[in-house]
Parts: C-alpha cells; structure tokens; sequence
C-alpha cells in the first residue's frame, strides 16, 4: 500500500525518514521540517507479519525473515539517496524477542544500509505517546493505546510528556495464532483471550487508574479498523464505546470463521486479526473502564520523527535521562565530571586514529557521569551494580544496544576483563567497543583521588589496539600508588589483546 | 588458650555465648547481662589457620576443614548446657569465601548443634565497631582496624552508630602465604606487600578521609602483637605510631627470617604472621595518615554479644535495615502493609502445621515489605531487580543467608518457578523456603488492586507440600480475574509439587 502525498522527493538531504519495523506491517514515513513542524510527504505500509514467525521458543522462522528482508529491500531503493543520518529505524517486539535476531539484523546489512535499533517495550510506548501528542495537539491527559501484532503499549501523559509507559506482551498477530486458529471464532475463545488480556494488564492497572485521563485515544491498525467496522455498521459516528465492541464481538461469534467475514471497513489482511485485536480491546475497556476511545493516526514513526527533528535542534532526550539517573541515584557529581572530563580529553586525541564519532563520544561521555550509580545498591562490587541498573533501567531515548553497550561499559570499569565478557553488538563493532572501555577505565583509573588538583597534562596517540599514555616522569615518581596501578592496567588491557603504553611507567614503580 | 575470668557457668540458661569462625582463629565468649550491660564470664581462643587452608581456586583443604571441625566440637562441649537461642556463632571471611563452604557448614552440623552465620564483610566490619564501640565509650569519631586472617576491617562511627564500613581482602595469613612464605623477609618483599595493601586500601580512602575521625583503635590479635613488640622494644608505651612500624619494619628486615625471629611479645604463632600484618597497618597507615592507634581488646565477638542483648530487649537492628531500604526506594507502604498483613495473617493459621518459627515470621514479613524494591530501577521485571537490590545492598543485621533467603523469597514473589530456582541453604529446609514463599505469593495475588476494602476473611488450612484457602464463594465469583489468577497460581505451584487448594475455584472460572 502506497499513499504519496506529494511529488517524488528532490532534494533528500533535506527531508528525514522514519521506518518502523513492527510485528504485524513494516511503514516508513518520509517528512521535512519546515518552520520546526514536521511535514508529511510519504507513507508506505508493507504487511510483513514478523510476529506470525515466531515460535513458542520465540525463534523467527526462515519464513518470516525472507519475508522481512525483501521488504527492506524495498524501502532501501526508497531512501537510496538519503544520508544515515537523516534515517532512524526502529524495530520492536518481534525482533526484541526473538532469539535469533541477531541473525536477521546481519543478514539485513547486506540490504538495507541503515542501522537498526531494536527499542524495549517503554520505548515503543513512549515514540507512540511522542506521535500522538505532537500531532493532536490536546490539553488534559490522555490515554493511548496501541494494539500491534505481538505487544500492546499503554501510555498516559499530558502534552508531549509521557507520565506513564507500559508495554505488554499481547498482540493481534500472537493472541489470533493462540486463541483463534484457522479464523475459528466461539464465545468461549473470545471470553478466554479477554480473559488472558485483563491478566496481561491487570499489573498495571492500578497505577493507570491513579494517573487518571480526560481522553483516550487508540492508534494502530488494529483499532482503526474496529473503528471504521462499528462507523460502517453505524454503531458509532466517531468514538468507540464498550457498548460496540460488545455487539461487534457477538456479530463476529456468529460468524463462527473469521475467512467468511463480510464486515464495512475489514480488509482481507484484517480478517484473522480482528477478533484477537477486539478481545484485546475488551479488556482494555473493562479493566481500565474506559469510555470512549477516538482512532489517531499517528503512532511511533511519527513519535520517531518528532525526536529526530529534536535532535536536529541538538535536543536529545538521552540527556534528560542520564541527568535524570544521576538525581536518581545520588550520583557524586563532581567526581562524574573528572572522569568525564579526562575521558573526554583523552577522546578528542584518540578520535582520528580510532576513527570513533560524534556519537562514541556521547556514549563514553554518559558511561563515565554514570558509572557509580551503582554505589547507591553498595560500594563492594559497584561496577556489577551499576551495569545492573544502567543494563534495567527504562533510559528514553536510548535504544537497546546503546543502553547495553553504556552498561557494558560501565561493567568492566575497573578490575580484570576478557574478552569474551565483552557482548556482540549489532550497531558496534568489537574494535570501537574496546577503545571506549579503555578510555573509560583510564579516566576512572586517573582520578582515583577524586580530586581536582591532581592529574597533569596527559597526551595521548593510538593504534590498533594500542594507545600510549604520556605522563610527565617526575609526576609519575610521586604517584608511585598510581603508577603501580597503571602497571595493573596494562596487564588487565592484555587480556584483550590491547597493549597500554605509558613512557617511563618501569621505572617510577619499585621492581 | 583458656582464660576463666570467673567460675564455671552454674546457670548456663542466664548466659549468652558468641562464637567467631575466623580465619586465623576461632574465638568463644561467654558473658550476662546484668542490668541491661554485658559482663564477660569465659573467654577461649583456639588458632585453627582456617585461611591456610584455602587454595588460589579459593577450595578449602581437608585438613583445614578438619582442625575447625575438631575445635567446634571442643566449642560444642562448652556450650552443651546452652540453649540455641542463647548462642550466635558467627563465620568470616575464609567461610564467605571457599566455594565449598557448604561442605564445611553440613559436616560442623554434626559436631556441632548451633546454627553458623556467614556473614559479609561489611557486617563484619560492624560488629568489629560495635565491639568496640560499647567495649570503651569515646565521645568524638572513632576509626577502627582490624586485621584479621583474610580480611582487614576498616570502620568509621561515632558513638554506638557505624558511619563508614568495609572489608578488605587482604589479611596476615594470606599476605604471609603471598608475600613471606617460608618466613622469608626482605626489603622488596616488605615493600610489595605494603604496595598491595595500598592498592587494595585506595578504592576506600577518600571516602574514610571525608568522614574524618579524632581517635584511631586498632583490634585483631595482629595490632596486640604489635603493640607487645613497640612497646617490648621500648618505642613506646602504649599508642603506636609510623615512626614504630617503620623502625620494626627494619628490624624484622635484618632478621632475613621469621623462623629466627625472637622479640618481646612475639609468640611463636605469630612469628610468621607478623610481616604481612605490620605490611597491612603500615599502608593504612600511610594512605590515612593515621598519626596514632591505640589497641583495643574488643572484636568482632563483643559485638556480636552486645548484639544479642539488644534482641533480648527486642530491639532488632535488621528493623531499621528494612525501613532503610524502603525509604531509599521509595516504596508504596501502604501496599507493603496489605502484603505483610495478608502474608502473615495466613504465617499465624499455618505456622504449627509447617512447624515455623518467629524468625519465620519476621524473613516474611520483611520480604512482603520490600517486593517492590525493584520498582525503583523498572516495573518491568519487578522482581529481578528487588532480589537484585536485596541480594547486594548491605543490610545491617542480616548473615548471608537470611539476606539470601529474602531475596529468593521476592525474586518468585510472582511469574513462574521450577524446583531448580531456590538455592540450597545451610540455615534453612527446602519445606521451610517453599511454604514461605508460598504465603508471600498468595499474599501479593491477593492483593494486586492494591485496595484495603477489597479482601474477605482468608481461612488456611496446611499439610505437607499442601495448602488449603478457602474463600467465600460469592466473593470469588464478583472476582473472576483474581479466581483466573489463582487458577494460575496453582499450576505455578504444582511445578514446585506444592498442591493449592481453593475449594469452589474451578466454578468460578470460565471454562
């Protein structure tokens, strides 16, 4: 399904695209900003159906990963012509799931160009609340729910600030393989999935309830189509009331099979989901007493888009979270800013001979204001603690791997590392990992004393898996505790095949 | 040793006793409290060198599991006319940490009727301070050293109240076995050992300088030896300054080996532990310029008994520990109330049937209390992270295993669990586990819509691997989510071969 709405793009540099690889369809929007708003250009909708992939041991089928890599195929042709930059695309539920997807995001890179972000289920429901709010624009709090093919996001939030996000695991694609096989359709199926759905929900209700709402709004196709049968049946002009469903749901019971579906507004890829994606918004309405619910076209590409021309503007949400962790977690701030500091130095010496980003040096940068967080659970054992906290923790605005790699970062700190510690990316590549957590180690390394006055001018070169450290000799003389410990480092950094250079460092420390 | 301060014990049931596993020595005493104060009766030490006896693969040999069991069963004799809960026996660093201590804990079971903690290093620490800080009252900040066996304890407080705790691995046996073996002595050795000490001290100083301290106090048989030779050598008279290190650094070093030593207050079980300890005090004293230390006679057992006293007046330190923990993470107390209510009102109508105890009660309590630690770091997966939280935080009071035990109990307050899941314990049965963790998690279905008004009056019933709930039958049908949930609940349970039984359950479920 293609909906152009203007002429083929002209000048690509200058408009951004978002892609969303959901469970149930792939999209991708193509917009400009203009004036700080954003402008949609282009839709495209491809059915993929990733979710019906998935096995009970959540592994993705040959099947469904062909079917998904042709489709990146295509949108890759689409944004040929676009800088990476310019590009985010997000994956969610299947492929944070599946235990095979790192195999369909390296066999992606051989077709699509882009990289892909898996996001956690908060996150999900933070980009879809994003999407909502900045394109209705609504004065109260709002409620918005979003049915996909493997999970449902919950958010409540008032203008563009989410104040509650949940993601569960329960979607129209996986709830109709589970309680509506071959289109089969009963009062009993429909009562278990409802059923299922209010258990699925029931953990978040009380604080749902708590936050309060003056509008619901439902995205997602699995809503507009409801939507569009009870408008169509003329239940409804607009809004969906429990009253609707209800009669929907005894209209499609006595259908008896979802293929023989006859319904105003049901497509033909809507026919096996349909009772699935009701049942799920039963529950919704019973458990959350909901009542009225109005469809938004807007979800999380659009909430993606949004943070892009954010970020355009050098607003990046990341750095309220990682200020807002550090509140939460009584991080010692001056010493942050040490070891941010010295890491950051080191950095700008290093970043053409490791050929690292503007990005890496956000990374290292959070990683080294973050890595005592953990000292808030106990100081024995602190680089464990905070990989912890910093590894599950909801971080907007982080994807999952940033989120892992700062963690990773953070884990191996200080004490012995191998090289097997150190988790595969998708995003990153081993190399670029390595020279981040040495940056990182050296700079908590040198400001041990937590004091200010203390650390000389450093200079430092890098190569391959290799950095020199120069450091004044008679400083290092003084620093006999110091140079002992750097003599630990290169031993430590040995084990992963880094060797650590420090000119003079022999013999400042006693044989 | 055997050092009666008074005549034999005429009645044992007036007496508590504290028994200390430590690494270089085990200790007994034996006091009463009179008038609210203890007054020490009995006092025997018997060197056992459990931390020789523990390899680089961190095993524990046979022969050392033998001479500590060969002194438990000594100890045993001792206290044969001690009530159990008359007796805290207390295990250290070489006890938390050979991987199989496990075995040592089984075969003492044996020989020995009393109940072993393990405990931290940081509990430890305390104790260390508490033994010194009721032992001699000193009005300003108090730092306190004790080297021991495996671990150096180092604390900070003022008065009875602990500001600064930590436990360091490094202690005058396992220095001795690294640094001086077969009692060589030399200058580089000295050296390194004291670099090593300084190296594992640093992480802690700047934290101890912060907290500042007027009066230096030195325990541990290590600083009494020391003290006897400073003073024997006529450096001093009592306090032990840098100054008396380094000069009895020298003097051990024109010795070349320990074997030949023969100093004033040097007895012959100290001749080759003697380099390593005065190593370690002299890089605490280096790195915190510690300018005097006075020797004090009281430890880790002191603290333990003045612990015990304050029980008998049901004043229990892990009370504050748990209210700690719930401000520091913000929880929801009015639901941790439902939950401890709820739990314990079925622990009081079960309790004889299971055979529980008050302790029982009390690990309960505590863990309905704190289930949503976790909130604080992601709703999502709750219960990972507060057995996250519990399992690492330093919670005063607690030996490893009741720690372990809370936290086994919230990390399956909910979701699925297998056999496989609950550690083994040497304090507690596996009966024991599941039948607590089977009230924790009825209580926290029960109360999941977290209303006061919303629960009838629970009647259990109990057998082995069994419990009966019944709850009225009108009620159950309004709550057709919570029947759902239990219906659930019982087939999370049969994994555990434990039988819920809800009579009129499956009637209010739909089929």
């Amino acid at each position: 399904m293609t909906d152009t709405t203007e002429s083929p793009l002209t000048h690509p540099q200058a408009y951004m695209a978002a892609v969303d690889l959901g469970s149930n369809s792939f999209h991708m929007v193509i917009a400009r900003v203009i004036a700080g708003d954003i402008q949609l250009l282009h839709r495209e909708k491809q059915k993929v159906q990733l979710a019906e992939g998935l096995n009970d041991q959540l592994v993705l089928s040959e099947e469904a990963i062909e079917r998904g890599l042709n489709v990146l195929a295509q949108f890759a042709d689409t944004l040929k012509p676009f800088a990476p930059q310019s590009v985010r695309v997000i994956a969610t539920y299947t492929l944070r799931r599946a235990r095979n997807a790192a195999t369909f995001l390296r066999r992606a890179k051989a077709v699509f160009p882009f990289p892909i972000e898996v996001i956690s289920g908060q996150e999900e429901a933070r980009f879809i609340y994003q999407g909502v709010a900045h394109f209705e624009h609504f004065s109260g709090r709002r409620l918005v729910i979003d049915i996909g093919g493997g999970s449902t996001e919950f958010a409540i939030g008032e203008g563009v600030q989410p104040l509650r996000l949940s993601s569960r695991n329960m979607g129209c694609v996986s709830y109709a393989m589970q309680h509506f096989p071959q289109g089969r359709i009963s009062e009993k199926r429909f009562n278990r999935a409802i059923l299922q759905a209010e258990q699925e929900l029931e953990p978040i209700i009380s604080s749902f309830k708590a936050a309060g709402w003056q509008q619901a709004v439902g995205t997602s196709g699995t809503v507009k189509t409801i939507r569009d049968i009870i408008v169509g049946l003329g239940f409804s002009n607009n809004a969906i009331e429990r009253a609707h469903l209800l009669a929907l749901k005894d209209h499609l019971v006595a259908q008896e099979n979802s293929y023989q579906l006859d319904l105003p507004g049901l497509t033909d890829d809507r026919k096996l989901l349909i009772c699935s994606g009701l049942a799920i918004l039963i529950a919704a309405f019973n458990l959350l007493q909901i009542e009225q619910l109005v469809y938004c076209d807007a979800a999380l590409r659009e909430g993606v888009l949004y943070e892009m021309s954010d970020r355009l503007q050098h607003l990046d949400i990341r750095e309220h979270s990682v200020a807002s962790l550090q509140r939460r977690y009584d991080v010692d701030m001056a010493q942050a800013q040490r070891v941010s500091h010295t890491a950051l130095t080191l950095f700008s010496q290093v970043r053409n001979s490791w050929q690292l980003s503007d990005e890496d040096a956000l990374l290292l940068g959070w990683a080294a204001t973050l890595y005592e967080v953990g000292l808030h659970i106990n100081s024995s054992g602190v680089q464990k603690h905070s990989a912890y906290i910093l590894q599950n923790a909801n971080l907007p605005g982080f994807n999952q791997e940033q989120q892992q790699l700062v963690a990773t970062l953070v884990r191996f700190h200080r004490r012995k590392i191998r090289a097997d510690d150190i988790p595969t990316f998708s995003l990153y590549q081993l190399p670029q990992v390595v020279c981040l957590l040495v940056l990182l180690r050296l700079a908590v390394l040198l400001n041990q004393k937590r004091r200010d006055d203390i650390l000389p001018e450093l200079t430092a070169t890098a190569g391959v898996q290799y950095l020199q450290l120069q450091l004044p000799a008679d400083w290092l003389t003084q620093q006999s505790l110091l140079a002992a410990d750097l003599q630990l480092e290169q031993k430590a950094l040995k084990k992963i095949a880094f060797v650590l250079d420090c000119p003079g460092l022999a013999d400042s420390v006693l044989g």
